[in-house]
């Protein structure tokens, strides 16, 4: 099972595919979708939207994990990375791939097993969990990386619960 | 000239179509697009991408207004109506039409001629530019139409001072 982790900006757009095997998980490629600041508004959503639905097609991912935003950044910001989270949401659905929401804490708890874990704890997990030689970089790679680590736990655990009920 | 205008929004997305010639504007069309909040967001995404993507197919608008966002709403309205946005941004880029962003005091002042009127007054401004022998409903269709009428006021605005400089 192949997911596709992303940690939606407008800016910058982390990515990462983990595939699971067995118990073990495996990255598959990972790194980061960057606009300028200098072009508009809907060309930097397009860019973002392009580079999504390219991974989409080349990897064919079953599932796909987001981020949810932090609710204690400013409005500015929390309508940029809305708009650019709403593009990534749309290419999932247009390739009807399902997608899930994780906020911040749920990632950390499936990680680091510790929801208030900091992010260079979680990268450094996100790193062994996945046994890359080096840290992944930037940070958005990293946290996409662990993302998409949360969504292959959470849907491995409803398929467990699935089979138990 | 044809002009799109978008009150963007997850549940109720208002479009208006407002075609300028000489100096007389006339509603070609207006209306709603709306989603169901018992769908998952990117479902809910999607139908709005199609609506406005459809009504740019069909109409063929040269240029395309949307409301930049209140922001004095709350954080989780901001990312609602941001990814709906995103959505509607993407269509224009997608189909390489011009698009403008407008807050809601530009539009007040080029409909109304005053940044505080009311949402009433706004919306019997728009009905009377526009010749509209009806109120036009819901209030978000008749906020597209205000909208598009706002980008057509500043786009021929911006014509006038590039003939002038």
């Amino acid at each position: 099972m192949l997911a596709l982790g992303i940690d939606p900006g407008t800016a910058i757009c982390g990515y990462g595919l983990v595939e699971m095997k067995g118990n073990r998980l495996y990255a598959v490629d990972f790194g980061v979708i960057t606009t300028s600041p200098e072009l508009r508004a809907e060309a930097r959503l397009e860019i973002i939207f392009d580079g999504v639905n390219n991974l989409i097609k080349k990897y064919q991912p079953s599932i796909m994990g987001v981020e949810q935003l932090f609710f204690n950044k400013n409005v500015t910001t929390a309508i940029a990375v809305g708009q650019a989270r709403g593009v990534v949401l749309l290419a999932a659905a247009q390739n009807n791939i399902p997608c899930c929401e994780f906020t911040p804490l749920q990632v950390k708890q499936a990680v680091v097993g510790y929801g208030k874990a900091t992010k260079q704890q979680v990268i450094y997990m996100a790193q062994h969990i996945l046994n890359i030689p080096y840290r992944p970089q930037p940070d958005d790679a990293a946290d996409a990386l662990a993302i998409a680590i949360c969504t292959l736990h959470t849907s491995n655990i409803n398929k467990l619960w699935s089979r138990m009920v």
